[in-house]
Formats: structure tokens, sequence, C-alpha cells
């Protein structure tokens, strides 16, 4: 990958601890939740439900980039500060996106990932905001972005000195309009190869989908994906967003028990 | 999807016997051979030494279809023999391709299953030819063509009269170059889920990357495919075509070694 | 392009004279009609007055690809006699598809201009059978096809001893869902850099919308094309197919008015 | 365009004065100048030929979204000075981009318009950031934008209170990799259509090759577009970035001859 710098290809393995969980080690990342923070109780019944189920990170959107300005754009500070405190109550580490480097701090602040969206990957002062944290950054791959742009996204963050990148593959735009995207599970051990980071797949969003998602969760486990995040609501039809690609816990749980032989078959835990 | 009659979508799964193999059953279906038929040696030598890593379905190209018309385009009838032969001594089926429903006549008189490249998916003077016949066919899923499409074109045959359609996802075109194609995984079970028909992976021409082959071809497994289509060469470095996704007999035995732990775990054989 | 031969790229160029028009001259070629030959008086109606419009070549299709094989597929031989009476009748040549190596024996007999549709680009059979003839041929780009594929797949035609080839851009494949296909128009000045081909472009099934045919058909021409194919029926709105982007007599009518200041501003003649 | 409210939609015409220069009126607005600011020399010999070939708005930028951290990305505020010095000399309006919401009101005291790229046409909180101004702004459609998702960001911009939104098309990606990019005209009537907004074309990113700049002017011209944004360095070779797709003065002054009969015949003027 002609002009790519070795940051992004140190061959040691980055192993990411956040909470009780260790991205890119033996064990499955299950990062699970809403699309969107909407409410206390959403929040809290579905947060005690995956914690029962094993979830460590808990995912939940304060800050919903949406494609049109009418649209239901999350709660903002108020709902990191659910967040947090559904954190203190179950003990789970939180994952939620960022879209502005002046909103990087306060989000900082609240959670343990910071997440850049597909929208963002080329977001450059965003992505040098959040290369001078100490905090883990989950990096989705950009919906027309090639392998090599991807890579170069991560890389303004390491070049800030933010080594805690876990790169997340979530559909690309092609002529198929049966999924939502075209999700490339190639790239999981093509950025394996080429890089030390983990690798997470985004089955929900990469297909739009419900039925699809527990397919795709094992297929990119089987080659070789680091974690999973996935969208799961306790009532998805009258979630504000995404209500069609959520699973209710009860179809989480029925997952991961049929993920759980793919996991153990290429050596890993779940 | 919205015109497809119901030819395709008969609930009773169907199950394809060919020599030894049975395609859409509990064993994975293995198809594995030479990009094209070069030579009476290169392919003996290859076709024995899959024949002992258990391999029941042998490939080849005799009509080779190539973007220039200065490319090696294959032995003909010539290579259509040499199949025959090779089969008689190995005990082993033959897939070929056949390109021109002139030629579907002499390709049936020698191959076990006859298969529809990506190209000529909806050749329809092709796929009609093809659907008088009473033998397996194999209909590659075309660059472009989206899912409804691919089983329109499925429809072709059977309505036809020939029932024993296997589809093949073989990757379609996207804007990444890294891969020759974008291998559109996803499209397993959604097709599995919409028809009876027994689906299979082709990784080899998905990627066009030989280190692509195997953790492509977990993914499927994983995913529910019922089968892959391998190319394989005694000596890849001297291949006529796509020697650089070729594997070798020993990279195919080691592939095989790791598959076999995905097949179990979603209660298949290999 | 790499491994291009230069059947392709000869200097000199190629003006292709077919009844009373010359396609790559100073005059843009108007090739215009319904869709599908669908009965005696919806071709007579319409060639008519495309006629009296100033149209040489008649366009209409007896032999129709169609993605279900519950469409209607065309007239067969019975539509190739009604072009052929039509054309007595008029004086019009006559374009129409061919799309089995076995027919292009029959069509080559009642057509003037045979034409390859996108789907056989790479229908090698059926390239090299067109090769062999004396007769124009137009080869539409497929919908996922690059352009050194295109030309290479001009050059089977060619390196077959038939030098009169026509090349069309009729949309590619891509994400955006509001046309149907979309129109690669800087094809046009690339293909005139490094062929010395006519190129023509067909803006009906390139957009899919009859309100973008005019607009399209404007850019092609100023941006070097030598002709346009376009649909046109005296009823669309009955048509038995893509009725919803065929032109009625009038508004080709208002097309050609609104065109033919653009051909001039190009040093063209309409 | 389902949930697309009428803020674009509005039937009245918008025209964009700015400087001598109005846009979306009778005359086609040119917008040229490098791609980067890279000196107070190469800024002004280049601003001045422009200057002596009429044109009326100077790009050039300063803030630069490179793919790799570390390619060169602009003098910053500089290069903004300089732009501002070369605009007072030549009595040029200027446009350059602005990629951060903490930067446009720095942006916005030098620029006369402000450039959104194509990377973050959904960068929501730099949208919401120009929407608050009262400043043209040029928002380039995304890679992988449908032209819905493209009028939505543009919403988000006049939602905000600025009504002075110029859309402009750049390319999308494709499969084919002979451009840069596939430049997609038919936008231009569509988005007419649909909205009132002016909308111009970047011939120069849309394709990336030299060569295809007019063509692609001229087709864009043709099919309606109200301008042109076009990369001009005084000498390419030595250009920072793009230089590969830069004209030098003498090619733009060739271009400008050669549009100018293409604008007399859509009933405009250059």
């Amino acid at each position: 990958m002609e002009g790519l710098k070795l940051i992004t290809a140190i061959k040691s393995k980055t192993i990411i601890n956040v909470g009780e969980a260790a991205i890119g080690g033996d064990e499955i990342a299950i990062m699970a939740g809403p699309c969107a923070v909407e409410s206390r109780e959403q929040l809290f019944t579905t947060a005690f439900a995956l914690k029962e189920l094993g979830v460590k990170i808990l995912r939940g959107g304060a800050y919903k980039p949406r494609t049109s300005p009418y649209s239901f754009s999350g709660l903002g500070e108020a709902g990191l500060e659910l967040l947090q405190e559904v954190s203190r109550a179950t003990g789970m580490a939180i994952i939620t996106e960022v879209m502005d480097p002046n909103e990087v701090g306060v989000v900082a602040e609240y959670a343990d990932i910071l997440q850049i969206g597909s929208r963002n990957m080329q977001n450059f002062p965003l992505l040098q905001a959040v290369g001078k944290l100490n905090k883990p950054v989950v990096l989705k791959r950009g919906l027309a972005a090639t392998i090599a742009e991807w890579l170069f996204a991560a890389e303004y963050i390491l070049a800030g000195g933010n080594g805690q990148v876990i790169l997340c593959e979530r559909g690309i735009r092609t002529f198929e309009t049966y999924t939502r995207n075209t999700v490339d599970l190639s790239a999981v051990p093509i950025v394996k190869s080429l890089t030390n980071l983990p690798v997470i797949v985004d089955p929900s969003h990469a297909t739009g989908l419900k039925e699809l998602v527990a397919p795709v969760s094992k297929g990119a486990v089987a080659m070789g994906a680091d974690g999973l995040l996935i969208e799961v609501h306790s009532q998805p039809e009258e979630a504000l967003c995404d209500g069609e690609q959520s699973l209710t816990p009860a179809e989480f749980a029925k997952l991961k028990a049929e993920l759980s032989p793919i996991c153990l078959a290429v050596g890993r835990k779940l």
C-alpha cells in the first residue's frame, strides 16, 4: 500500500483493554446496545438485559448523524449522562459516537470508547482531535472508502499519538439494493495482515436487516474478526432509529448461542 | 422479490447428487482444480493430488471466456476429452464451463456439471439451452447482477424443466481495488432464505488473491454455503491463467484442515 | 491500455455508411424507434412519424433480453419481417438486437445494423459470429464493464475481420437509484481518443427517465458523440416494455429542435 | 424524494451575487485557480493570468483534506491571507475550502465563498456552522452520496438560515479506473428540476485527467450547469497536489474558446 507509513503496520499485536473487556485478544469482543439513547427506561432495560447475557461493552448514540436535518439526532449531553449512569449501575463500558471536534472533550469524559462513524472517516480535524486522547477509538470504514484510505485515516489517529485504534467494517455502497450496504468481509483478513490493529464488524448497519445479523456475525468471526458491534433494543418496533435492524435481547441471546461454536472453531472465546 | 415466480422458491430442499458427491446435503461440496485444462500432465498431476485429498469434483476449463481475443482460450473439445479421461482414471466428477448454446450438447456429453460463468449469467439462449438438460448447472452471479436478477436467471433454467441449479457467488464489482472483486457473502444466507437451491462460493475468483481463499472459504461455510469452488494447480507459477489466485495441492490440504472445525461448528461435514 | 492490440486504435477515422446515413461523419446519426416491435400498427405509426422528422435509422427489438423468463420477449422472426417491411415502405435503415450466435444469420438477412446488448458485451461466441459479417455492429457497453474491457470486446469483432463497429455508451451500475443507470459521458471522449470507431449514446436506457433524454443527448453531442439511440413510441403508455423512458414523436421533435444548436456549436449537423 | 422538505425546492430561482459574478443567472460562472495555495508567487502568477482571461472567481485551498497525514495539507491562515491579498490586487472573489467547524469564522473573514468538500458532505456540525453564515457555500457531492442525500445535506445549510447554497457535482465512485471518478452529469438536470439552487461541475476532480476537462465542461454546460470549478496552475508540473489534472492558463484559454459556442447554444453567456 504505497505511501502508507508503518505506524499502522507495527507487527506486535495490539490488545486494547477497556473495562472488563480486552479487544484483540482471545475473546471476541461484543459491543451491543441501541442505535440511539432514547430514554432512561429504554437504555436501562436494554443494558440490564445485555449485562445478563454477558455483554461487557454497551453501545448507544447520544449524537446521531442523520441524513435529514429533521430526523431525531440524539439527546446530546443528556444522553451521555444516561450512558454514564447505566455504566455505573451495570459495570459495562460505554462506546458512543463523536461527530464534532468540539465535542471530543465532553464525549471522552463520559465514554470509554469513542466511535468515529463512516461519514466522518475522512473528517481530518476530528481524527486529529481523537488522536490526542488516551482512549480507544473505533474507526468505521467509510461507505466508499478503499481499504488503503481507511488505513490512512487510522494513521491520522496513530500519528497523533493514540495507538488504541479499533477498525470497524460496516458495509460499503454497491448497486445491490436488497441489503442496505454490502458487507466486505474480505476486508477483515486483509486489514489483519496489513496492520496490528483489532478489527470488528458491524453486521447491523452493514446489512440493515435483522435476519442477516447472525449469519454475518458468524462469517466475521470465522474470517478473523476480533469483535462485533450489534444493535439490540428492548423494543425494536418502537425504536426512534434503525428498528428494522435491531435484535431483541432474546434474539441476541440466540445469536450468541449460535456464534459460540464458530468462536471455538477458530480458537477464540465468546 | 416482486415478479419472481415460485419455481426457485419451492420449499423442499434440493440435494443434487453427482458422482460420489451430494450438493446441498450435510457435506460441504468441494469442487477444485485448475482454472484451465492446459495439458494432460498438468491435469492428471493436479487431479490425482486432489483425489488423494478427498476431492470428489474436479473443475477445469476447456472453453475459457477471456477479456482479450489474444489470450489463451482453452483447448476446446480436446480439453473435454482430457477431462473425461481423468474422470475415468480417478472416479472424480467433472465440472466445466459452457459459453455457447451450440456447445451445450458436446459439453454435456463429457461433463457431470455445467458451469455458466458470470459474464453469461444473462445469456438467455444459453440459459434456455441448459434448461433442457437433465444435468446439474452451476450458475455464477454476474459481476453487476443484483440478487433478484440472479434468481431470475436461475428461473430461466428451472422454467425449462431443469431443477438441478446450484447458485455460485463469485464476487461483484465495486470501487475497491485491493481485491479483484468484492465477495458478497451476505448473498449466501439471503439466497438460502429465498430459494431451495444449493449455494456455493468461489473464493478464488471473488478475491483474485490466494491468501484470501482460506478466510473467505471459512466465512462462506460459517454463513451457510453448501460448497466451494476453488482453483488448485500443481504449479501455479506456470499456469496459463489466474496463477496468482491458485493454491498448490499442499496449500489446499492446509485449507481443508482449517475448514474442518468450521464445518463441524455449523453442523456440516467436509 | 495494456494488452490492447492496435486494431481498435487505427488512426484513420471510421465512417460507417448505412442506408442514407453515415455514422462517424459530420452528421449526428439518430437511431430512433420503439424498444420492441409489438405490432404492425405500432411499428408503422411510429416509423412514419419518425421518417417525417428526418430519422434515417429505425430501431426496434424482435428478440428482447428480459430479466424474467415470464416477460414479453419479442416477436422473433415475425418481428424481423415487420421491420423489413417498414424499412421498404419508409426507406429507413434498420437496427435490431441479436442475442444468440445461431440467430446472427437470420438477423443479418433482415437488418442493416446488428446490436449487441449490454448483457452480451462479453458473449464471446456472439462477438465472434458478428465478427464474420460484413455489416455494421453497435456494441453496447456492459453494465459493469470498464472501458478497457469494452474495447477488448470490440477487438473480438474487429479481429474477426469486421471493422464496422459502433460503440454505444448506455449507462453503468452505481449506487445511485434515482436513475436506472449512471451514464458515463466521459467515456465518449476517452473512447474517441483511444480508437478510430464511432461512438453513440443511448440516453433512454442510461437514465430510464424520459425527462432526462434531452439533457443527456445534449451533453453527449457536446462531448463528441457521433450519434444517439433513442426510444420513441407512438403510445408510450401502452408500450410492452420501457414505456416510462420512451418519448412520443412530438417529444422527439422537440428534442431535435433543442439539439440542433448544440450540434452546430461543435461543428456537426443534425 | 420522500422526506425531503421544501426548503431546497422553492420554485423561485436563486441567483447568488459575489464580487463581479452572478451564479445561477445567464452567465456561466467560472471559478478557476490552483488546487492549493502554495506560495505568493505561484498564486499571484496564476491569478493575474486568470484575471486577464476574464475569470471573476479565484479558487485556491488553504486547508487541504489529504488522504495521508504525511501529505502537504495547505498553508492554513497564511494561505487565507495570500488569497485576500491577491483578491485585493485583482478584484477577483475568492472561494476556498473549510474543513473544521472551528475554522468557519476565520475562513469566512477572508473568503467570499466557502467550499464544503466531498468528504465533508455529511459533516453535519460543519454544515450547521456554515448554515449560520450570510455567505455563499459551494456544497460538493460526496463520493458515494445519492442525489437525495446531497439535497438533504444542502437542507442542513438552508434550514440554518443560509439560502446561498451552490451544489457541485464532482464525480462519484464506481468500478471504472481509467478516470479518478465517474462524473454523473445526469445529476445536473435532475438537481435543477428538484431545487431552485445553482449547480456547478468540477471537471478536474471528477476525472483527474487534464485532457478530459474540456469535454466534461462542454457536456456540463450543454446539460444546464450554471458554472464550472476548474483547476488552473501556472506550472502544473510543479504543483504540490493534483498537477496531472491542472490546466495551464494557455490551456484554460483554449477551453474557454471552445466552450463559448456551447454556452450560446443553450442561451447562456461566458
